[in-house]
């Protein structure tokens, strides 16, 4: 007697990622009970074997375990377009609006993010941001699988304003305290929340803008709750300036001295790490965050990911904030990783496909800790997939033999529109590219009044007067 | 009385390229007659003066001049996929299909991604290939704007097999004047058909690949019948090996001696151009297409288009090939174009995305030679427009003060999906995304139909043994 399950997905272009390449199965199936998949082989196996609640037909779709983005700062959605093509984007471009976020308007932005990225497939989201009321409930809400790293640092309260360029920023302990309890408080409240999809990492914000003791102090915290780290290491020239004048090191050295370069640490950026600091990096078993679209718009930089994984590194891929990438889209970032790297190494060959889509799906997964859980689709594995519509022209034609041209068209040619079916822990979340479970015009209609009220807020400060993209507007380039 | 028009877009977004910047026209309206701009500008001030036959509703869009490809191989789009990731591509991945591309085949790929390209915007489609049945016909049935180029060469007809790297290619003078004859031949059927959409331009495939008598006489053709030249012109290290051998001297200079660049030249490419010769090369008035995705792709390399445009030069975006690209897509070419030449400068406010916006508008038609026709909003000129739906996620929420962020989020967010509408020389060829003026479904069928043939010649060829990408289709890498 067929055994029951609640999900069949049939007939797929189907890539498991298990094993150590893209696990091809031809006219593929998958098979889920409750959150978990049960069975993965041909259809006609699994179609013999079981009784489906519910049939998912994927005949010329590809299906693949969901994306994972690895490092996301979805309020910033709220401001998206206002911070690129500059020099000094956050200092020139974005300050005049960070001083401008409501609570409500983080709220949107992080909304409208979290269904962007949605919608192109990201079923796993590593969130990155100083919390707001309301943050951990909509992921939970949305059913997407999260990772959410409240931001903590000692800078003042004021933020930089006053800081001069070259001399040592203060530190404010008290606030640094603050920061680190309201984040394992946070921690406390949401980890494991959502059937265990929601899930919560320490996020010192940079080696930089903390002071040593407390840096330590997020180490062991970490440790004790099992937690890991998710933290922005050698993301621009200001921070080594900062490490060196302060502490006579750069910042791998620094940290590998801390003991703080470990498999518990998610680097992120590593933008001003030199080839040998990369492999010092991975060696020690820390996971590197490579955001290729958010640094080659704002530093015209590709960070040494390469260097990263010829030692054995583990590379996640993250899409960064939506001012100065401007888009939070996986397929995307596999796009521009390949490429960037292409020309890097000024190599053809340099990460190829099928690497980069790994770089998406399980290495990703392990590089955020994740990898018993997503990343491949296996038995016993969460249920996180997605089917993509190989009939978008841009896809076109499918060939299997004797070289099959998916896995290239899905790295080059795929947008992420093409994503037809999402689904989270055994959950369809979007269908024919609908979203089922979240409201867009809405969330779309309040990010545009959201957006709508900072902007004018900006406007009227004349702290605004100083930005950079002013100019473009005056001579008519925006 | 209010003057009739055939169409009034109203409530755009408006960015019409005129002048030095994006021109950008709030709640902004064009009205058309027959083929042609009458008016552009505020709703209110078009709405009260004409009297529409039909109203299109652009509220949450933007509405630009449609898209310039100056570089397009279409029958190519048969083979999508297979030659990236590998050194070589031409011969080690490429080649063993080429053998086997029928006329079918040809006819199938280029009919797909000539819809593929329209569905993204593209109203201009630059085209380059060895002719066959059905090719022009089908640009004047869909009524795209096309300059067609049919490929000459003097190369033996049995192509490359034989030739040793390293030795002179044999050149096969009979076969060169055949093509000569027989592009003149494609150039009076053609040039000025499906009421001037249709033009054509004279196209050597490269400096080392057919005599320089040959060369030389094309050059007097062109300028015999008024027609532009395309070539590919510094497209590979192998190539600038070929003329010093041959000639003792680079493609560049040996195209300056021939008297070759001047503004009847689009230069495609220019990969192996120092930043000296690219300058050279644009002083002269000539034009260069620029490939960013495939050079990138193929080669990992990015062309010298900053100095070409440092020195005053025209640049038009082209897309080439989707095998190897492996898209054809102007959205993907501009956001590619501005971040691997921020990467190459390693400056962020290099190639800002008001430039590379202008590079697939009105500089590109320029560059072509259709300045005067299209490009930009303007009356008098041809309409050619498209709207883009920014109430897409990805392109939300619309900020207009104090910096509008619908230029940066058309570059480097907007994929070439949220096009709803394309217009061509007045007429509406695609309305919510939906291509109106041919059957999609029977064309990706049919692509479909001739690639499986092609792929099943190629294996049981004997020569796909030597391709390079059969390693990682063993590795289970594909």
């Amino acid at each position: 007697m067929a055994e029951h399950v609640d999900l069949l997905i049939q007939h797929a272009y189907l890539f498991t990622m298990s094993g150590s390449g893209v696990g091809y199965v031809p006219d593929g199936a998958v098979a889920v009970r409750g959150a978990q998949i049960v069975a993965v082989g041909p259809t006609d196996e699994l179609d013999e074997r079981f009784d489906a609640g519910e049939l998912l037909d994927a005949t010329d779709c590809a299906v693949l375990p969901g994306l994972i983005d690895a490092h996301m700062h979805t309020p910033l959605a709220i401001v998206r377009g206002v911070a690129q093509d500059v020099r000094h984007w956050m200092q020139l471009a974005l300050a005049p609006y960070s001083r401008h976020m409501t609570l409500e308007a983080a709220r949107a932005g992080s909304r409208l993010n979290v269904l962007e990225a949605l919608k192109a497939g990201t079923t796993t989201q590593v969130d990155y941001t100083r919390p707001f009321p309301g943050w951990a409930a909509f992921f939970q809400e949305v059913g997407v699988r999260a990772r959410l790293t409240p931001t903590i640092n000692a800078l003042p309260r004021r933020g930089m304003a006053g800081w001069t360029v070259g001399e040592l920023y203060p530190f404010d302990e008290k606030a640094g305290q603050e920061a680190i309890d309201r984040a394992v408080e946070f921690g406390r409240q949401w980890h494991g929340a959502g059937e265990g999809r929601i899930t919560v990492m320490l996020g010192p914000q940079a080696p930089d803008m903390m002071p040593r003791e407390q840096l330590i102090q997020v180490k062991r915290l970490a440790e004790r709750e099992g937690w890991m780290i998710h933290m922005h290491v050698a993301q621009g020239d200001r921070e080594i300036e900062q490490m060196v004048k302060r502490y006579g090191q750069r910042t791998p050295a620094y940290l590998d001295e801390l003991g703080y370069l470990d498999e518990q640490l998610l680097a992120v950026h590593l933008t001003e790490a030199t080839d040998e600091e990369a492999a010092l990096v991975a060696k020690r078993g820390t996971r590197m965050a490579l955001c290729s679209g958010s640094i080659g718009i704002i530093d015209g930089i590709v960070p040494p990911a390469k260097a990263f994984r010829d030692v054995g590194g583990l590379v996640a891929l993250g899409s960064d904030q939506a001012c100065g990438n401007n888009c939070n889209n996986v397929f995307n970032e596999m796009k521009l990783t390949a490429l960037f790297n292409k020309i890097r190494s000024r190599d053809p060959s340099v990460m190829p496909a099928w690497e980069v889509l790994r770089m998406a799906t399980i290495e990703g997964a392990q590089a955020v800790g994740l990898g018993d859980e997503v990343g491949s689709l296996e038995v016993g594995k969460q249920a996180d997939l997605i089917s993509v519509d190989l009939t978008a022209l841009n896809l076109s034609p499918v060939l299997t033999e004797p070289v099959r041209n998916i896995v290239p068209n899905l790295v080059y040619a795929a947008s992420g529109h093409e994503v037809k079916t999402v689904i989270v822990a055994g959950k369809v979340l979007v269908r024919d590219g609908e979203v089922l479970v979240a409201d867009e015009a809405a969330v779309r209609a309040e990010a545009q009044v959201q957006a709508a009220d900072v902007a004018e807020r900006v406007a009227a400060d004349p702290v605004h007067e100083g930005m950079a993209l002013l100019e473009a507007m005056e001579a008519g380039w925006l």
